[in-house]
């Protein structure tokens, strides 16, 4: 008898970080006020009424209980084609959308359509975790192009080219990053986009905060106005944020019409379709919620100009970078690993943080605030939980 | 300017089989009557109207509209851990549990958290398409076990003995069978167990159709009464079918909490976690529909016995193979590809069934009915369709 055993890609995974961080905030006795939650990305204000009654007349429907397209209700995917059209002034058709559950489902389905076993992806140093873990669990090899705080975290076409190995397939991004909250720069994307022409590979451009970019910024970039986009662009999107339902698990990708159909070969073996009943309710609410949304996002500005006015006065602590949704903060306690400081932030004063290594070994001198989760009185009150607050010396054992 | 390239254990793959066969089906005139849809396993019958409630209710919940556990809620963990318990008088608990979004994801989970690319897994001949095309996107070698009908399709310890290899990790078979209908015996089941503990391999038990077993047979098996069943097996089974609720994507893993935790690992880069609301629901749905659920076995049943009755008196069809939701039906057309029977089939008489040669390339004698679809009714007009169906020759096009 001889029990069997398991993919080592996957038990060598960490556990997923946003539990373990969790279950800090639990041991909190909650001597300082109520926890402040800064860890998951999770909108701090609650999905609109109106959403909610879309969402419950869908999923009463026997309209959506049978199997849907595999790319997704055919409705969802012209609104969107059509959101997506206006906003970046480019002409997306229905063709170029595939409706996933959730955008890292998205990212699940960007890897594997560039990327077999033993190829490589590149990601950014600061990545976001779950990037890493989808690409390590299948087999895929990562190598990381280094962003820096004094670039204020955005990559250069240098260091992806100092990146660049003749087995990488893509080139993955987030912006409005998470981490750091950096947005790249319009012009700094048609740059780097300029290489992965040149290099071959895929730029997979993971956008789910760009609905927190500041009012009047514009378009976020310019790339699906090259006219060959489709060969070298799979951008990526998630409904969870700006529409607050991350519950409900909907997300979707933007690419060429081959690469849309080869996707579709994946979700059928992964999930045969997305959840429909949502996919109805975002397609009435892209449009209708639309004034909605861009009130959150003064909400959300206002929330990092606070952030602002609290860190300035914090002795030690030094805002590196602040951007769409998140804030990537320098902790005053050099040497000392952000577990540690982030584990006694949650335990002792009731803030949770998510530490600095969990975006990549480099980044222990920070913290990752997901600022946008708490409101401006919220936010005011990190300058007494982190201005009084002192890290234990490294004997202590907590609980 | 280089357009990157796709992977090409993706592009490889066939195009997703149910949307072709599909195609066929519209091209039909009509002329017979209505399409008779024997292709897409889809209960012929609405959900329960509470449930539709069910899912309105909580889908517009504020309460599910957030990221919820990983493993699944735990309400439904615990519904579905007693219910399983009560079926296969075992013992399994809440962390026995994993939710999934649908049964092919946890085919998807399965398969990852036993075998990393370049790996084995066994699959029968004929087998369920979407795990064939699962394993090959990811990079997992597939070696088939043969079923013959002479054995009633039903795989013996010989031929899994004969298919094993080194780097075989698993072996994936599905009771009762996509597509041959085949119930395996609990006693042959716990045959291939005893083999899977000695060779050291997974065995992964998908159960989809088992709400659709004889009324009365008992248990499915007793492999959750080994003492060690955790280090040898992982069983799925779909919410889908027996509650008519496909569009809303959930499925489930039960397996030991080693393994549960390990699969959190890879969902937590699929989807972060399943959709919510209809979780809530279901966990109402599952003891408060069992009767509803029973009266439709019942249904199923003598859905089977009809279709046993038209067959039997039609020339050269012959029903190789009847279980709980699909049929095997060997076509007169000797030496003809069984797709240019379906899209023949599809076209000029308006009956859907998937070619045999899609569950493997020695299958081209048959066709699968997903008979359950259909009503008795409906079953009974397959005797005129068939019957007076003839092959065009080789020479004509179809449009």
């Amino acid at each position: 008898m001889t029990a069997a055993t398991l993919n080592p890609l996957v038990t060598n995974l960490a556990s997923p970080p946003i539990p373990a961080v969790q279950a800090w905030g639990k041991s909190y006795d909650g001597s300082r006020g109520e926890l402040i939650d800064l860890s998951q990305a999770v909108p701090g204000y609650p999905a609109h009424v109106n959403m909610l009654q879309w969402l419950g007349e869908a999923a009463s429907s026997l309209a959506y209980t049978n199997y849907g397209p595999i790319e997704g209700e055919t409705v969802l995917r012209q609104t969107y084609a059509a959101h997506v059209s206006e906003l970046y002034d480019a002409a997306i058709g229905t063709g170029n959308v595939h409706i996933t559950s959730g955008c890292n489902q998205a990212f699940v389905c960007a890897s594997m359509v560039t990327a077999a076993a033993g190829s490589t992806v590149l990601v950014t140093d600061p990545f976001y975790f779950n990037h890493e873990t989808t690409l390590s669990m299948l087999g895929i090899n990562t190598r990381t192009v280094r962003c820096d705080a004094s670039e204020g975290f955005v990559p250069t076409t240098d260091a992806i080219h100092a990146a660049m190995t003749q087995d990488v397939r893509a080139l993955a991004l987030v912006t409005p990053n998470n981490p750091t909250g950096a947005i790249y720069p319009a012009n700094r994307l048609q740059s780097i986009f300029d290489l992965c022409r040149e290099l071959g590979i895929w730029l997979i451009l993971d956008e789910t905060y760009r609905d927190f970019l500041p009012d009047g910024a514009g378009a976020p970039h310019g790339l699906f106005s090259n006219v060959d986009w489709q060969g070298n662009l799979i951008q990526l999107y998630s409904f969870s944020k700006s529409l607050c339902i991350p519950g409900h698990r909907l997300g979707v990708i933007t690419a060429g019409e081959a690469v849309v159909n080869e996707i579709a070969k994946i979700m059928d073996n992964l999930q045969i379709c997305p959840p429909r009943a949502p996919q109805a309710a975002v397609a009435r609410a892209l449009p209708e919620l639309a004034e909605w949304r861009a009130r959150n996002r003064l909400e959300i500005e206002a929330r990092a100009k606070a952030l602002h006015q609290v860190m300035d006065g914090l002795n030690g602590w030094k805002l590196e970078s602040v951007g769409a949704y998140f804030a990537f903060v320098r902790h005053p306690f050099e040497g000392r690993v952000s577990a540690e400081v982030a584990e006694q932030l949650a335990k002792r004063v009731g803030v949770l943080a998510i530490p600095g290594e969990y975006f990549g070994v480099e980044q222990t001198p920070f913290l990752r605030f997901a600022f946008a989760n708490a409101d401006i009185t919220t936010i005011s009150q990190l300058r007494e939980r982190l201005g009084g607050f002192n890290l234990s010396p490294d004997s202590i054992t907590l609980g």
